[in-house]
C-alpha cells in the first residue's frame, strides 16, 4: 500500500505544478511583473468577486445563488507558495527574441513574496444565499498578489456556487423528500469532488461519492447497479438470483434496482418475493430504485404493487436524468394520475427519494457561473481611490470603491433587499432609507426604519495573516445556513420558473460616486 | 517555499482519500463485497465504455467525438492502491444495525488485491475520432476490480472526451485561424486542468493555463486584463499610460486589450499610438484583443483603423462568450459586412485569432457526455459468456459479448463505417461485407472488398500488468491523430449543424447473437 497522491507522478508528469501557484492564467503573471517593474506591485488594492447574473437554465433563471467554495479556496490560499519547479517553469519562458520573459528581479520577488500572507479576504459565508451584483468575496492586499490569485478564486468559487445553487433548486423541487447526489461518473474530472461537496451544502442529504462523504463524515449512499443483475443473468441465475444474493449480504439495507429487464413484470415482482423472504427472516426491506422509463407511471404502479404486497413503507428512489424541472413534472403527474389508479398521491410522494446525477454535477442548462473579479479601489496616502470599468452595457458597469454590504429584513422577517453602501456609511440612522436601483436612473424605493426588522452585514472576515480567520465549519452548519436563508426569501424569489427579481440597491452616496466615475472615465 | 500539494492538508481534511481508491461510487464497493462473499470476485469479466450519443449542444448535435482522458485515467490506475486511510474509512461504515457494513474478509482482500495489477485495458488512442455506440475503452479483469474502477474511468474519460469534442468543433468553425483556450476561471474546479489538456488535444494551439501548459511543454498564452487599465486609470494615468507601460515591459509581445473604455474611440487609437512608438524603437507590435460588444462590426472597424495606420499584419484576437456557433455567425457577418466598408473580408479573417473560455471548458449546451460502462461478458471454462442489459428503448440495449472493432475506409480514403464484430471474425475475407444496422431490423448495407481501401482495428493495448503499455505520447502526436482523423471524415459528418449520421454497424454474426440474447432475457 502507498499514498494515492504523488507530487511528481510516477510517469514523470509534474502534477503539483498544475495545482499550486501556476493554477492561474498567464496574464496574471505578465501583469504582476509589469507592476513589479513599475514599483506598483505592493500598492494596496481591493478586488471584488460577484456574479453578474444568477444562472439561467435554458430559459428559467434562478432567483438566487448559494455561496460555496470558500473553504477549498482558502485552503489553496493557505497552502500555496512558489516551489522551485514553479520558478524553473517561469524561468524557462522566453519572448520571441529568445530573452527570458520574466526577469530575475520579478522571480526573486515572487520566490520571497509569492505566498499570500499579505492578503486579507472578507466573504459571504458558505451556504448563504447571495444575489447577482452583490460582492461575495472581497480581496485586499498588494496589487500583484491580488491579481495572481484571481484565477484560482474564480475557479473555485464560481464552480462550487453554481453547483450549490443547482442543488438548492433541486431540493426546492423535491417537496421535502430526500435528494441524493450520484453525479461522480459524469462530473467534470477532479471537479467532481467540489461538485459533491457543493451539492451537499445546497441541500442534498447524501452522496454516492465515497471519498468526499468520508471527508465530510457522511455515510456514502448506494446499493447496486444493473451490472450486478447482468452478471447473475450471464451465469444463469437471473434477476431473482441477483436480488436474493443482495438481500443475503445486506439484509438490513436492501434497496433493489428493478429496471434491468422489465420494471413491472420482472423487477418489482422479484423484489417483492425477496422482501417477503427477508421479512420472514426478521428483516425489513428498505426500497426499490427506478432508473428508466416513465418514472411517474412506473412509480404509481410500483407503489400499488408494494402496497398490495404489504410493503407500504418501502422507499421508491427515482433516478435517471433528473433535474428540478423533470421533478416538478413527475410530481405533478403523480398528483393527477395516482387517483385514477385508486392511489392517494400523498402516499406515493411521501415514500419517494430522488437520485440526481449529471445534471446537478454539471449544472446542466447553465454550466458556468458568470462570476467576475474586478479591481474596485487602490489605496494611496489619501485612502482608497475607487476604480471602475465602464461598459457599453450598463449591467456590466461595476459598482466602484470600498464598500459595505447589508441585507435588510422586512417586518415579516423576510429578506427584502441587499444594499451596497460606501464604506462606513451609517445605514441604521438614515430615515427613510433610500434604495437606488443600480442602473435605472431615478428608480428608487424608500423604507422607513420601522419597516425594517433587521440589518445584517453580509461580508465576514475570512482570511488574514496567511490563514483562515475561522475554524473549519462542519457541513451540518453550512447546510443550516442554507436552509435558514432560503426560508427567509420571499416565496416569489424561490420560485423555480420566472422568479421575482430580488432587490439589489445602492445608497444615494454610492449611486452618486458611480455616476461621477462614469462621467470621468467617459471624459478621459 | 514548499510543496503545493499535501497528502493530508494543513487544516486536517484528508484530501488523498477523495482522489484515490475511494474516488468511486459507494455501490461499486457494496457490489464488490457481494461478489467476494459469493466467491465471484475473481471471475474474469469484460466491461465496455462507450457513448450512447454524441453531444447535442442545444439542438445541434455533434457528428463525432474526439477520444481524450486515457492518459490521466491510466495514471490513476497505475498509482492507485488502497491506503490505510481508505481501509479505515470503509471499516468505519456501519449498517443500520450498527454492525460493520464491510467485513474483514472483504477488507483484507481489498488491502491485498485492491490495486489494479490484474486489469488489462484496450482503448481507442487519445486524439482519435470516435462514434456513439462504439467501444472506446474495454476493461478485462476480475469482476470486483473491474467494477470498482468504473467510476474513475467514466469520470476521467467522459469529461475529457466531451471537452476535446467541443474544442474540435470550435477549431472547425475557426477556418484555420488559431484557437486559444482561456477557460480556467469558469471551468469546473480542479477539472479545469483536464479541460485545458483536452482542448489542446482537440486542436486549440495554446492555453492561458500556466501549469498545464508547462506540463505539456507549451508556451502559456495571455497578456493583460481590464484590471491593468483600470489600475492606471485610478492612478490618473489612463488607458494610454497603461498601454505604454505594457509596451515598455513587453516590447516584442505587445498585444493590447482595447475595450476597457471605448473600443473604437479610445482603445484602438491608443493602441495605434503605442504601436507607432514601438516601431520607432525597432519593435513590431503583435496585436489587439476585443472582449465585448459587436465583435464582427468592431473587428472590421478596428482592422480598417490598423490598416490605415500602417499595421495590416497586427493580429486581432476575439474573445467573450465564443463557441462554434457564435464564431460561424461572426465570420459570416464579416464576409457580408466588410465589403460595405471597402475592406476585403479575407484580409480581416486572415488576421484573426479566437480566445475561447467558459463555453469550451464546460462544453456549454451539453455539459456531460452520455458515456456508459457495461458488463459485456463473463468468462468461465467454456470461454467468454456474453452479457446484456436490455431496455424498453432499443438504443439503450447494448451490443453484447467479446468483440473486435474496425474502421472501414472507402475508395476515397474516407472513413465510411465503424464495424463491431464478434471477436476473431475474419472481416477481410467476407465478400461482400454486410453491415447491419444495430437497431433497425433488416436495414443493412453491403460493401465489396474492392470498395474498401483500408480496414483498421480501433482498439489498442493500453494497460497490462499494472502499468500503461505504451510510453507517454507527446501532445503534438495526439493533436496530429486528431487532425488526421478529422480530415478522413466525410465533410457531411464534420458539419457543425445537422451533420450526416456516421454508420456504426454490426456483422451478421454479432447481430444474430444480440437478437438471441434479447430473446433469452425476455423469456427469463
Amino acid at each position: 500500500m502507498g499514498d494515492a497522491l504523488r507530487v511528481t507522478d510516477l510517469r514523470g508528469r509534474n502534477r503539483a505544478i498544475a495545482e499550486g501557484l501556476l493554477f492561474t492564467d498567464q496574464y496574471q503573471l505578465t501583469m504582476a511583473q509589469l507592476y513589479h517593474r513599475l514599483g506598483m506591485h505592493e500598492q494596496p488594492a481591493q478586488f471584488e468577486h460577484f456574479t453578474r447574473r444568477s444562472p439561467d437554465y435554458g430559459g428559467h433563471q434562478a432567483g438566487y445563488c448559494v455561496a460555496a467554495g470558500l473553504e477549498p479556496f482558502l485552503d489553496w490560499l493557505t497552502d500555496t507558495r512558489p516551489t522551485e519547479d514553479d520558478l524553473a517553469a517561469l524561468r524557462s519562458q522566453t519572448a520571441p527574441t529568445g530573452a527570458p520573459r520574466f526577469d530575475e528581479g520579478f522571480l526573486g520577488w515572487l520566490a520571497e513574496h509569492g505566498a499570500f500572507e499579505s492578503i486579507s479576504v472578507t466573504a459571504v459565508p458558505e451556504g448563504r444565499v447571495v444575489h447577482a451584483n452583490v460582492p461575495m468575496t472581497v480581496v485586499r492586499g498588494p496589487l500583484a498578489a491580488g491579481q495572481i490569485l484571481e484565477t484560482a478564486l474564480l475557479n473555485q468559487l464560481n464552480f462550487a456556487t453554481l453547483i450549490a445553487t443547482k442543488a438548492s433548486r433541486i431540493v426546492e423541487a423535491a417537496r421535502g423528500r430526500p435528494v441524493l447526489e450520484f453525479g461522480l461518473r459524469r462530473a467534470p474530472g477532479w471537479g467532481a469532488n467540489a461538485a459533491s461537496r457543493a451539492a451537499l451544502i445546497g441541500g442534498a442529504v447524501g452522496s454516492s461519492n465515497v471519498g468526499v462523504s468520508h471527508q465530510l463524515d457522511l455515510d456514502p449512499r448506494g446499493t447496486h447497479a444493473h451490472s450486478m443483475v447482468q452478471a447473475f443473468m450471464a451465469l444463469g441465475e437471473g434477476e431473482l438470483g441477483a436480488f436474493r444474493a443482495y438481500a443475503d449480504v445486506y439484509p438490513d439495507e436492501c434497496l433493489l434496482l428493478v429496471d434491468t429487464i422489465d420494471t413491472l413484470r420482472s423487477g418489482v415482482p422479484n423484489a417483492i418475493t425477496v422482501f417477503d423472504e427477508l421479512r420472514t427472516k426478521g428483516h425489513e426491506p428498505v426500497g426499490i430504485r427506478l432508473d428508466s422509463g416513465d418514472l411517474a407511471y412506473l412509480t404509481i404502479q410500483a407503489a400499488r404493487m408494494l402496497d398490495d404486497a404489504g410493503f407500504p413503507d418501502v422507499t421508491i428512489v427515482l433516478s435517471s436524468g433528473l433535474d428540478e424541472i423533470a421533478m416538478l413534472q413527475i410530481l405533478a403527474q403523480i398528483d393527477t394520475e395516482a387517483p385514477r389508479y385508486g392511489v392517494e398521491p400523498a402516499s406515493v410522494v411521501d415514500r419517494l427519494a430522488f437520485g440526481v446525477g449529471s445534471k446537478v454535477a454539471t449544472s446542466d442548462g447553465q454550466p458556468y457561473l458568470d462570476g467576475v473579479y474586478k479591481l474596485t479601489a487602490l489605496r494611496d496616502a489619501g485612502g482608497w481611490k475607487p476604480a471602475i470599468k465602464i461598459s457599453e452595457s450598463p449591467t456590466k458597469t461595476q459598482n466602484p470603491g470600498d464598500k459595505d454590504v447589508y441585507r435588510l429584513y422586512d417586518e415579516r422577517g423576510r429578506a427584502t433587499a441587499d444594499l451596497l453602501a460606501v464604506a462606513d456609511e451609517d445605514i441604521g440612522s438614515m430615515e427613510p432609507l433610500v434604495l437606488w436601483h443600480p442602473i435605472l436612473v431615478g428608480t428608487r424605493r424608500q423604507l422607513a426604519q420601522r419597516e425594517i426588522s433587521g440589518i445584517e452585514q453580509l461580508l465576514e472576515p475570512a482570511f488574514a495573516e496567511g490563514k483562515p480567520v475561522q475554524d473549519r465549519v462542519p457541513l451540518e452548519e453550512l447546510r443550516e445556513r442554507h436552509r435558514r436563508d432560503v426560508e427567509r426569501l420571499d416565496p416569489g424569489v424561490r420560485r423555480l420558473v420566472n422568479p421575482h427579481e430580488y432587490h439589489v440597491s445602492l445608497t444615494p452616496e454610492l449611486w452618486q460616486l458611480k455616476q461621477e466615475l462614469i462621467a470621468q472615465a467617459r471624459a478621459a
